[in-house]
């Protein structure tokens, strides 16, 4: 993948310290190491899954599911996959319900994440389905090692696999909390962790992505309180969950009290799908206040793109100059235009990312490229990147309205 | 519908000069009237239309295609549809020919939405579909009075309805742009539009709803630099495309250059969905910079609920408290928590809109509450809520481009 930026930063001390800070929290902080997993465990255990199951249902929310799902449906279209990949995230009635028809439980496995062992979603799911589909066989269980649904999966005799203790949830997409369901649909998972791996290197073993990282993260925390919104601008259907696990990263990790301040600072994300956001965000972006950056995401190459066609329509031939275009060059073209329409306004900061094209190599690349921002982003404004204390406010009051009505 | 506002605004004045220029604007801007829309000739054609049709096709996009699959999306999983809808909005060629497999050809009917009637997005679809499928009869055009589109429809033979000229894209869901989809897939549209009617009267006769918009827009405009980002947190996965719809509906609507001054301005929709994104957006609102307001939503009433079974799993006897719980009430009461936990903070707005099930009729009101919220904090901001022209220079662009190369 490459990145060009239409800005620049050139406060070379801020930059260098950002890069010691995460060069040197690699001891501690465990997603660094993942690129470099061992997947013979997991290959091994997707040899011997059980050729009947058509169907892999992931139950888990956030960090449990935004990964995988982000990947395979960027996957999906373009690959061969041999199962279907399906997410029970939401404690919904009516999408639960609608869920389950999908689903036939002889041909269906499930894998329950959860990091902690005891988050109330997916449990409250898994409880329900379990009394439709009590075989233990029918379940595998990913969590922290020594967690409370660790026994229990032992107890009951159904499979435990570990995500490391020191990686966060949102970071956990190349552990086995996204590895085992995308390698069981048939997901090249080496290929991933390559792409990741490249921009690893490429960062820390001075690549070209290293100035381009450390410019863009510098210049988003200098800038932080002048443009507080970050949008990516994604010129592909396919992108679409990549956005929604965008926004978990970014959001939940720069939002925060700052560690030595009494402020609250945080950078806000979010994920727009080109042309469609054309008709919808473009207006603000382009007259709104200035107070947005943007990131273009565009895929250099779609296979096997049909062509519109040359055929001029009475009354309509103003649209003549769309004849024989590839629909892949179209879109292309669009994401040119719009980039160009808001670089001629001088205000508004821009950059592209572009991927060669649509593959598990590529896809893995981008997850790192922004893991690797956002922790460089959190160490400059000074947050705690990995924790997220703002959730448990809202879980506190639950758990006493749960035990109230128990009473 | 009902909407509660843990907030307060208390400047009359203000209110009333927004409440007027509201009231005065009704004879010049079209979609205030659509509540009263007469459905006679809709309904004609829908009697009339092929039975053995069993998909309608919007090709369309932006406000052709975001107020149509938001009912719809939230009426489907509730209402008995006898076909199915689907909406070709994007350029991506791996979409539109993974779009193009779920379809046949002599079982659907494509409507063609487009109110210049020159979309490019639109008309590139539309080029490539007709090469694949000519016949006219197959196709319904919906476009502006008098637009070449009309023209080119009545040469080859289809049939053209409008859209009203004075109804912008964006505020055209209860014209035929949105009607007729959604009639054909049957759903009820006349109790659409009496739930659009109900909220509209009892904003202009000094229903229960007027104080309550009136206070908001005036809170949400006064306060637009310091909070400039409104999310909703809608708990129900039915809301989801709901959450599309308001983004364009309010940040195309609000991010303007002011009318009477050099500045730009603008609020930053944000669309939720909970209980998901307490796994993903929470921790920002809750800790990140103060620079957002929410509005929950929720549904009362969730029929045929499941409830969570009664069952204590060995090491996980902390989840107990969730036995017997149905799902309906676990995810209101996760709803109730948040909204607690974020007026614990005390300095982020926020305020509460309850549907008591999900009908047409609810969905209506809500549609047409948002409409009005969205034309009163436009008047207050002093900006031109109707028009988009910050979406042209990306378009002029995209012209020239196309011109040099087919030279």
């Amino acid at each position: 993948m490459r990145n060009k930026l239409y800005f620049s930063y050139h406060n070379e001390k801020i930059k260098q310290r950002a890069f010691e800070a995460i060069r040197d929290e690699q001891d501690h902080i465990g997603y660094y190491a993942l690129p470099e997993s061992d997947t013979t465990p997991l290959h091994r255990y997707a040899k011997q899954f059980d050729e009947t199951i058509k169907t892999v249902v992931v139950i888990g929310i956030g960090g449990s599911s935004l990964g995988a799902k982000a990947i395979y449906e960027f996957l999906k279209p373009v690959c061969d996959l041999h199962r279907e990949l399906l997410f029970f995230e939401s404690t919904d009635p009516v999408n639960l319900t609608s869920q389950l028809k999908r689903i036939s439980f002889d041909e269906t496995h499930f894998l329950v994440i959860s990091k902690s062992g005891t988050t109330v979603e997916t449990f409250a799911i898994y409880k329900y389905i379990r009394s439709l589909h009590p075989d233990p066989s029918a379940y595998t269980f990913i969590t922290d090692p020594g967690s409370p649904l660790e026994a229990y999966a032992k107890t009951i005799g159904s499979v435990v696999m570990h995500l490391p203790s020191n990686v966060g949830g949102r970071f956990s997409v190349l552990s086995n909390v996204g590895l085992l369901p995308l390698l069981l649909c048939g997901i090249d998972i080496d290929a991933l962790l390559s792409g990741a791996k490249h921009i690893k290197e490429s960062f820390f073993e001075n690549g070209h992505i290293r100035p381009v990282l450390l410019t863009k993260a510098a210049y988003y925390a200098k800038n932080h309180m002048y443009y507080p919104i970050n949008c990516i601008f994604a010129y592909a259907e396919s992108l679409k969950y990549f956005c929604e696990w965008y926004v978990q990263l970014w959001g939940e990790s720069l939002g925060k009290h700052q560690r030595h301040s009494a402020f609250h600072v945080g950078l806000t994300p979010i994920g727009l799908i080109g042309p469609k956001d054309q008709h919808s965000f473009l207006q603000l972006i382009m007259e709104g206040t200035r107070d947005k950056t943007v990131t273009f995401i565009k895929l250099e190459r779609f296979d096997d793109t049909p062509a519109i066609p040359k055929a001029s329509l009475p009354h309509l031939e103003s649209l003549d100059i769309l004849d024989g275009l590839p629909f892949g060059r179209l879109i292309n073209m669009q994401c040119d235009s719009v980039r160009e329409a808001l670089l001629n306004e001088k205000d508004i900061p821009v950059d592209l990312i572009t991927l060669p094209q649509a593959d598990a190599f590529h896809i893995g690349s981008l997850i790192f490229y922004y893991e690797l921002l956002t922790s460089l982003v959190g160490e400059l404004i000074d947050v705690n990147t990995y924790d997220q204390p703002g959730v448990e406010a809202g879980k506190a009051i639950l758990k006493r309205k749960l035990k109230d009505i128990s009473l």
